[in-house]
């Protein structure tokens, strides 16, 4: 089934303890859209300037994602971020934002778009996230990500969204930031209490834990020694998790579950080189197979 | 198969954010025994004080733990510690350490501790261990726990005991700390390299990984809301997975990694209360259903 992600297009550049990139492809949505298009077709909302390289719209449309709803704005800039990883390549410091186009952002859902029946607000200011949500003719699924900064700065938007949405995806420390908790077990389930059917809390290099009210569980990340560019990975994981309940219509327990894991790999592939580079190298199957070895790896 | 421990006897003040506890049982081989005892009976090598209250040894005994190779050092003292967590309930501050008869520790293993298939050498210095190691008569799995403090004063001995022992247990920032690297990944397979043939890395309330030659995995730790006391939590980990592999006589791959879940559902009562309040009050049975819960979680 059609899946909408509305968020931000970026050029990032990228310092890590070996290597800098700069103005490589990036952004909460480009993830998230290439990570859900090994599932099912993918309609990206965001806004970019006339310097968007086109090379990055042919990638993009060569994966099956719609770009109807990605405005350019003449004489406009794209989004820039630049952000540096330390030794640990967990702890990161951003280094510049230059918001340009992304500051006056007022997304417009393509009639197709406000029809489909999955969305994701990806990270990005709640009030857009609203705008967009406002969009969406009563998708069957709405599930949105978002970060200290808007936790900081819109919590009144925020509460309101949370009772319009089905479903959450935070890391840990902005839940233990939205909730006041610094168990992860009990602020999962008090952000869950704050609207949404089911919550994920994002951990990283440690994985992912799920809530929903009758469920609390969490699965492992995928243990791999090469971490190039961890940036994307919470985008990347949300969009493998999304494009599989897409693929599957489904959002039953057990179609969940499945779509974590898959989430968890994406993003293990994700990391293991800077921008796109490597997840736009897999196949399906490389999925299909670390998912094995995953499923071997927890079982005994 | 009987399962001996040397390591510390203590008693243990411990401050948390919502109440202290002073003098209470504690200390690795304590935490190591009793969690083992769930599964084999085990053989305690350790030292007190003339203080060591009788209760304490009564609850040992109680539980099958033989006590032949705890010295009773006359007018001396049992080793003290006092630590405050914070409160995420993850970091802890030492506030005072009194070494006592600790200090002068001299391990003697009884003809039938020296016998013994299964070794565990709890934290302690590694000086101590060696000398465990020495008297024990060709176990068939010698595992031992290490921290920053040997890691750093007795790199030597720790180095020369890395290359007689089969497993190692350690924590995630102690296996950066011995290898310099920050991937875990890559660290658990560098200590490997340094001897042993197995390492698992302890990774508190994100679980722990396993590395051999063939094997590299993570096990997530169970999610809990209730983390009272976290101390002990490492020393019932291992204690849970030696006392499972000695009950077993076996570690063969798949025994190893049932043991590190059982280690690891071991640690999540123990945190429950504070000392071994809460894991002196369950059954082989509470644990089991655990197990299923956990398999089940892991599952989809």
């Amino acid at each position: 089934m059609p899946l909408v992600v509305v968020g931000s297009v970026a050029l990032d550049s990228v310092e890590t303890p070996k290597e800098t990139r700069e103005n490589i492809l990036g952004g909460s949505a480009v993830y998230f859209a290439v990570a859900a298009s090994y599932f099912t077709p993918v309609r990206l909302v965001g806004v970019v300037g006339d310097d968007w390289p086109a090379e990055h719209t042919e990638l993009l449309k060569s994966r099956d994602i719609d770009l109807e709803g990605l405005q350019v704005v003449e004489g406009g800039k794209t989004f820039r971020w630049r952000g540096r990883y330390m030794d640990n390549m967990n702890d990161r410091e951003t280094l510049d934002v230059q918001l340009n186009t992304l500051a006056g952002f007022d997304p417009q859902l393509p009639e197709a778009s406000r029809r489909a029946p999955f969305l994701f607000l990806a990270n990005g200011s709640t009030v857009t996230q609203l705008k967009a949500l406002e969009q969406s003719l009563g998708p069957k699924l709405a599930v949105a990500d978002t970060m200290d900064l808007w936790i900081n700065t819109e919590r009144e938007q925020l509460d309101e969204m949370l009772k319009k949405i089905d479903g959450l995806v935070l890391n840990d420390s902005e839940a233990k930031l939205l909730t006041g908790d610094e168990n992860l077990v009990r602020a999962g389930h008090k952000v869950r209490e704050m609207g949404p059917s089911f919550v994920v809390i994002k951990k990283g290099e440690h994985g992912a834990m799920f809530f929903s009210k009758h469920e609390t569980y969490v699965l492992p990340a995928y243990p791999t020694e090469r971490v190039v560019d961890p940036t994307g990975a919470g985008d990347s994981f949300a969009g493998g998790m999304m494009g599989y309940l897409a693929e599957q219509n489904n959002f039953d327990p057990k179609t969940l579950k499945t779509a974590m894991a898959y989430g968890i790999l994406v993003a293990s592939f994700t990391v293991e080189d800077f921008s796109l580079d490597r997840l736009i190298n897999i196949t399906r199957e490389d999925l299909q197979r670390r998912l094995e070895d995953y499923q071997h790896m927890l079982s005994f």
